[in-house]
């Protein structure tokens, strides 16, 4: 049985950030061959092609080594403002900059959560069109985008909705599926 | 004459950024009415909300006192990986969180200038969904999408397309009308 | 008290459409000095620059007359495939055939009803970048995307929530404002 | 050597279509284990769900039918107010009716030509999104979007520029691969 790196990466900073409670059930649900490793994106300094042209900064490095690495990745991720959250973006912005970068080619599950109704569904197709410049593939099926979320945790942090669970290990069993293509 | 203040971002902070030169040029061909303020995005630390809770950051409490004086928001900016640039996200997630925020109400123009062939359409789009959060009001017309843009300026920065020169001065008188209505 | 003449286009054709009694609900829930007419998208053709080479088909005519003479649009539809339903995309292909046509400088509302739970979310984005296109002004706020709307009327269509009853009133409200803008 | 059996799907019905000469070339340059079938989008009514309920039209019948004979989908198409053709997103309105659907775990590549700028990038990032919700697997690259493409094809309707008929070429090649994964 191979092991399948997962680098896991979280749209939002917050210590009890939804997403971040979602993306450990993530792990937890997950078939045991996916290894998840964390990227942190809040080292990371705002884009700027200049500081790029002295040299890419330590933690940009570091983020996309580990991303060279990882046959798939996950992306947890709110939703702001309509959209894709800055920090994920920027991070994005200069992990994309690499040639070859460490999304190239690569399985990607996209789930989010959020305390409004629409679940971050507009993040997510933007972030989609997003993979289709890094020329990632993601996931189709099942698309996770949780809505009333701050209801949808039991105290330990576990998603309380039998559906739910089953949809984020459907989604990490599709992902494994997608790397053995 | 009523003056009209504007707040400009650029999505971009290198030095030699065509959007800047793009930014440059839409405020010296705008009417002489519009009084252009530039809002600094590069000293903002990546949204937190955790950090937001502690009390907003000194360079996001500046940008903000800035937009809510603006009567209109100028956005000169490239497009990352397909989609608006983390920079400007970053700016627009914290800005989004004051109460009443300074993009609400506000007339809004958008423009962007890529060395590509899309002119930076892609951001434009999505950013005109963000503005829907926001309840701001972008311009529907002119819009200004400047591909195989690092031929687009002369020596001096300026735009060596007169059709170009137009269609920004268009824009700008635009955005002026738009803050009478 | 001036009459203001909204033209209602519904994307769904079927007789039980969850869509249609919307609509209605909102033409009985608007400001009395909203006076709406129906257009009717059934009985054009598929899209032939050919065809309108010939001249316009009777029933493109007509709907146009009908949208030219309007103060406003409001637009209530299903989503399909995540996106604008055929019916209405090809309504609106026509009508863009037109110069001017009924949709420039228009305010136009949207609202959408569907079984599933994002309400007709992503149909009504794409709806907003058509109207961008068209010159026409989609108004931002409320938005209504009315999801598992299956249970959402009652045995003689009325609206069984009173916050959407208020949230359709509300932006009918939006609506007559944005006319007299 | 194995047939690829792909269907063509174009999304404008009239008879001098600059996309339709982009199909043509699409089905001369492709490898030779591209065997080539027109789907006909003219012949099918409006969508409408009582008349599916009725049984479907015969001429979406023989669409499906076409559909699910094939290993991969090539649509070409043209963007109509900044999105999707209604005669094409009708097609596809009908078609997915069915289960199972003939686009489903289909390899597609999309192409489409304009007279414009932008090169129907619009109306493709649209329908890719449509594509998420059929579970097809649309090519990341070569994006194909010819701007100014009433002055791409020769009196042949050949394309003249040789980076062009590269570019169609290779997308073709990558279909190709794609069923074969």
């Amino acid at each position: 049985m191979d092991t399948i790196n997962v680098v896991a990466l979280c749209g939002s900073l917050r210590q009890q950030s939804l997403n971040k409670k979602l993306l450990h059930q993530a792990i937890e649900l997950a078939p045991k061959e996916l290894s998840f490793r964390h990227g942190d994106l809040s080292e990371l300094p705002l884009y700027n092609e200049d500081l790029q042209n002295a040299g890419f900064p330590v933690g940009v490095d570091r983020l996309h080594r580990l991303l060279i690495s990882a046959d798939a990745i996950l992306i947890v991720t709110p939703e702001y403002n309509y959209s894709i959250p800055g920090v994920l973006k920027n991070a994005i912005d200069w992990l994309s900059r690499y040639q070859p970068h460490g999304f190239h080619n690569k399985p990607i599950a996209i789930m989010g959560a959020s305390p409004g109704r629409m679940g971050t569904c507009r993040c997510q197709y933007h972030l989609r069109q997003v993979m289709v410049f890094l020329n990632a593939w993601v996931l189709n099926k099942p698309e996770i985008m949780i809505s009333e979320a701050h209801q949808a945790f039991d105290p330990q942090g576990r998603l309380n909705d039998p559906k739910l669970v089953e949809l984020v290990q459907s989604q990490m069993r599709s992902l494994k599926q997608m790397v053995h293509i």
